[in-house]
């Protein structure tokens, strides 16, 4: 089935079909379940960055008032195995593990009548700890004299290396070569909604609410865990406050609240303060890295050489950075190599385009660098080196490419031209603009299964696995269904994420939910369609092909029908479509493109930046939602700006602890940090490589954000912040640095 | 699809699935539905049973502590239309009309913070009444200076006549008439589980959670009732402590929660008391009913003619009671004449089997007087006219009929050639055995849709619109899916009755849930089964015929295969299967027939009837469960004794009101009253008018049991109760009669 080719209701500015509930306080999140007889749980967790558990003594804390039960490794199941090596597949730690690799890790449990005295009990296990040596610090933990995490070394595995061409060729052919090295922070996810967990069992069948951005992944990791069918265990994600990547995966605490429940025949709530999620529930972590890039005086690529330094904290996990500088722009000649080191801090977790913004940060600043070398326009420079394949793929083609059309419609609607042209570099008070482009890698596919039924009122029902993070599935997932069986949005309702009343889907994350679950959605209602006209052709004399839908009414040529008084569907009720997500064509590269340009004003004296506007051109395929769009382009913008300017993940590095693990010390942008004045541009190139024509957004809207403005920042400066974050002290000692304080 | 030939699951008698928490108390019922800021709410009914409400003062009970609203005929939504005329589908009252025809109408309603709140200000609500004659005996109403219960007069309208060939001819023939007139009592529902609904309304979209045997149902009336669309109409039914058909239409309390929970913009529970639910949430109706019967000296049938009396009392609703008059035995000259009459007490509502044991304890009981007067056996007079097509049908022919076998196999096995030779009628404790048979005239059908998913680890999950009543519904669907997919019943989960989440199906009663649910449950599963067989054919080059499925496994020549390992499987996560009831064979008549035997001890000097032991031979086609089979056929009989023998709604002639509105006053039988021993003949004709080869059983089991009991009673006394409850003080009333005390 081809995209659609004049919609009606699809790329309309649709308002959140659950933005009543969500805004009125009604919607029920995981946090509001209350089941009878429910216990409260809390975690004891390692104060230390690096030590060995010698002793747990939770005898005293077994005392305590409405105690029902304490878990750690002195029992069993607190020995159960935890971590997975993504290289061996093997466990790596237990539950309730002897070394705890990182301050926050677990160490014991409570499940208690209310949850101060789950925390009072908590306070009451002693600990012996042998207290080891640690190291945080990537450039430290790569030392060969450095605290070793792991007995094996820091370094899990060699460097990660990519070529193509002859990079040295490359750079020999270049007329110009630029090189830096950056450093990004480590950014934690805190989503508004906490982590958190309610499990109850009936018999050996488990049910568990979960703030989860995959509840098939929850399902699946319990159902192994407790060696449990699928179809005993029941996973539900009720409204979900954001995950950002942080949700994606089973969560200790998950399986805790399961074994608390198991073990005290209740149900238990688990729920991680927002404290511990600092700690324990994922980041971004910090790269180094270093882009050498080369080019002919036109500005013809020559070569690229990315080199990067990463962690994933403690545990192992997966990590790369380097696809943009792959893929983003035509260039013969690229080697990448990126080592991963061990250090004593929470293990990452995918964040909204996992590496990709650290790639960015580096690879678009730099481009910044060699335009200026070039003396170039930087959208000119990007418009040269727009790739029509895939390199970083095969050289397979893009299913479509809006890269250019990103940069030429962005740099106009923007006023790019005006806007550099009229650029202030004297005084104290200064102003610049930047660009920065980025691409995102996936663009969803199977599996997903979607069922839509239809009721003989024209009214509908849509049922799909995945949950909505906040970010507008639902609204999509009904424009698609309305769209397609010409009923009225107002008349479809919608059911989602429960594992017991929906079908399989990945989880939300990657820019792949509409892109996976609206395809399938489609289907589904076109298969409601088809039988809706079998029946109605046989009725009315018409052929099926002459049949249409329109307000929830048949149309037949003249007449229009009501659905209930199709006889054979009033005789069945509803009429069922099941769709089920078909590959993605295989001879073709997915991949949505992003253009931002940002406006900045750089007070010399004081190092405050404001972001005075930015523009974010998108080609992200068919806006399905202009209003979500907007949404998700302005968030992604403003949460690029904490990435680059005022976020960072603080490590002490004597005691190896976090010392801004809360909301107050830990400086997400607020409303006074966005910028004053947004704009969006959705490109549209008319992708047809599933039937929606719609390439994935969540991603690509975070990833150039935090270079265009560190580039408007040079623009306004002259001086180039390689280290983020752009904060009021780090601006300071940069034009120190340079002399230049206006 | 032909039924199963030798099925290995369907049949066993397996413990029900949700036996655990029913049992263990963690079922969740509406009961135990707690939604935060709940409102609880409570209903002022009228004391009188005819009475114009003249004024309605509620502003003393709007001030009472923590009441939140109060609606009566005063407010424009209470004079709602509500009773729908059967015959002229017009309204024929409103929500609070002022006009109360029976004891317990209702008058207004109360949503306060706290149960007792609600109570308080239902009790200071003042209400000014114009109390009018009333009329609460059917005999009394028919009377032509009787008390009006409608201005039109207390017949709603002409008799329901019924006739086939001469009556008056095959009485002439006969040369032997009996005749006889029965009275039966008023049967209350009582289902463990009292009548209630949670209504919560987000925005324009209403949630319901239900005590229902039909989620679809209610949600059409509340749809219909507020103008919504069916999709913003959620009607969740949690687990069923049981309906017995008082629970398959929308109630007044429903709306009236839903109406609250607007007004407050808060959730409201509202359940009604044990002492409202004998007012107003149904009844068998009392008849009063003159069969008359003539055969040949053979005993064959010459004709039949049947009248009755009955009524449904203050507001219309369907009933006749003659079908088994009509359809048991084959007889030429059937006549019936029926008449309805209002009186001022709670409307009826269907109860198991809504008309056939009123019915078959006045024909079966003329059949035993027939049989003395011939001088047979009874069971031989039964045998003698067992009919082969449904003369009230058309003379269609039945799909199956067992009636034969019941007796034959059910006289066997009871002893009843024995039985009855060493019945003892001398002293003051006599012995006797009774036999009764009867049909049920219902064996499901479309609309139904069944949902069967299947994941890759083998195990499945049903999504069935049904409701389990406590029948063993889940138990026998789980079965269905377990047969036909080779996995093992406990690797089953099943969801049921959301309007949501589920497809639409009729409501369960008429014993046609497993007929009208099973059938497309089989058909999903069957779907499913050839979607995996096409994965694995093509994987495993083994043709799909020759493939097969057990415990969780492909089974392909010698290999076993996990479904897991199919890849395509894999890669798609979940089969899903729908599955849509077909109509039954058009050119057939479906019926569940039953045979149930008694043997009753009666002390002459008390009164007091023990039921020795009981034994029902049915043919309901094949016994899904054979444990839930005989679960329902041994309920059956003691709800037939109930019937019969021990409860009964007193009204009190001078004012109107029930005077045993309670459980304790109103005597359900009890472990005491069952038979010490119970005996269960599946008898099954290998019926294919579904693929399941089932007729339905939850009625039939009761139809007989009452006549079967009061025949062993006349075989042990000579005395024949015609007018139940056959209760100590009747029996001894009825021996004096005779002079028999033994």
């Amino acid at each position: 089935m081809k995209p659609w080719e004049n919609p009606t209701v699809v790329g309309k500015p649709l308002p959140r079909v659950d933005g009543n509930e969500r805004a009125g306080g009604t919607a029920r999140y995981t946090m509001d379940v209350r089941l009878p007889r429910m216990l409260h749980a809390a975690i004891l967790r390692s104060p230390h960055a690096n030590a060995i558990v010698k002793k747990v003594d939770t005898s005293e804390a077994e005392k305590m008032p409405g105690v029902r039960a304490v878990i750690s490794m002195n029992d069993p199941e607190g020995k159960a195995p935890w971590a997975i090596h993504p290289g061996t597949r093997k466990p790596v730690s237990q539950i309730f593990d002897p070394h705890c690799r990182y301050q926050g890790e677990e160490i014991a449990a409570v499940a208690a009548e209310t949850q101060q005295q789950a925390w009072d009990a908590v306070r009451a296990i002693r600990v012996e700890y042998e207290v080891l040596p640690h190291v945080v610090d990537p450039e430290e933990a790569i030392k060969p004299d450095a605290p070793k995490v792991w007995e094996e070394g820091n370094q899990p595995w060699p460097p990660a290396k990519y070529s193509r061409g002859d990079v040295d060729k490359g750079f020999a052919e270049a007329d110009v070569v630029v090189e830096h090295t950056f450093r990004t922070i480590c950014q934690i996810h805190t989503p508004t909604e906490l982590h958190g967990s309610v499990a109850r069992w009936r018999g050996n069948r488990l049910q568990v609410w979960d703030t989860t951005q995959g509840v098939f992944a929850i399902q699946r990791g319990l159902a192994e865990w407790f060696k449990l069918p699928l179809a005993d265990v029941r996973v539900i994600g009720p409204y979900m406050g954001g995950g950002f990547g942080s949700k994606l995966e089973l969560g200790k605490y998950t399986v805790i609240a399961a074994m608390l429940a198991r073990r005290t025949k209740r149900p238990v709530k688990l729920f991680l303060t927002r404290e511990e999620s600092f700690l324990c529930v994922g980041n971004r972590p910090p790269h180094i890295l270093t882009v050498k890039i080369g080019a002919k005086k036109d500005g013809t690529l020559t070569a690229i050489d990315y080199r990067g330094l990463g962690t994933f904290g403690a545990y192992p996990n997966w990590t790369t950075t380097d696809y943009q500088a792959r893929d983003l722009y035509k260039c013969p000649n690229v080697r990448s190599e990126e080592r991963q080191v061990y250090v004593n801090t929470g293990t990452a977790r995918p964040f909204r385009a996992p590496g990709f913004p650290q790639c960015n940060w580096a690879l678009e600043q730099t481009m910044d660098a060699l335009a200026e070398k070039l003396g170039m326009d930087p959208v000119e420079l990007r418009l040269r080196n727009v790739p029509t394949v895939s390199q970083a793929e095969g050289n397979k083609p893009y299913s479509t490419t809006g890269l250019a059309e990103c940069l030429r419609r962005g740099a106009e609607e923007f006023g790019w031209k005006e806007a550099r042209a009229r650029a202030k570099s004297d005084g104290p008070v200064v102003r610049g603009v930047g660009v920065a482009a980025g691409l995102w890698g996936y663009a969803g596919g199977p599996p997903s299964t979607v069922i839509v039924k239809l009721y003989p009122d024209g009214s509908a029902n849509i049922n799909m696995g995945a949950a909505d993070l906040g970010t507008g599935t639902k609204t999509v997932m009904t424009m698609i269904v309305a769209e397609e069986l010409g009923v009225p949005v107002e008349n479809i309702s919608i059911e989602w994420a429960d594992t017991g009343t929906t079908q399989y889907t990945e989880p939300s994350g990657g820019s792949k939910t509409v892109v996976s679950d609206g395809p399938p959605a489609r289907d589904a209602a076109a298969e409601v369609r088809k039988q809706l006209f079998e029946m109605a052709s046989e009725q009315l004399k018409v052929p099926a092909s002459e049949l249409a839908l329109k307000d929830g009414k048949i149309i037949a040529g003249d007449r229009q029908v009501a659905m209930g008084e199709i006889r054979a569907f009033a005789e069945q009720q509803v009429i069922v479509g099941v769709g089920t997500r078909k590959p993605n064509p295989p001879d073709q590269v997915i991949h949505p493109f992003a253009v931002q340009f940002a406006e900045v004003e750089v007070n010399k004296r004081t190092g405050e930046m404001k972001v005075l506007r930015m523009l974010g051109a998108h080609d992200s395929g068919r806006a399905m939602n202009l209003l979500t769009y907007r949404n998700q382009v302005f968030g992604g913008m403003v949460m690029g700006i904490g990435f680059g300017a005022t976020e960072r993940r603080i490590m002490d590095a004597s005691s190896g602890r976090v010392i801004n693990a809360n909301w107050h010390d830990y400086k997400l942008p607020t409303a006074l940090d966005a910028p004053a004045e947004v704009a969006c541009v959705p490109v549209d190139p008319k992708d047809e490589s599933n039937n929606l024509g719609a390439k994935g957004l969540g991603e690509p809207a975070t990833i150039p954000s935090a270079s265009a403005v560190a580039n408007a920042f040079y623009n306004a400066t002259g001086v180039r912040i390689t280290d983020a974050p752009m904060s009021t002290s780090n601006i300071v000692a940069a034009l120190n640095a340079k002399g230049n304080r206006g």
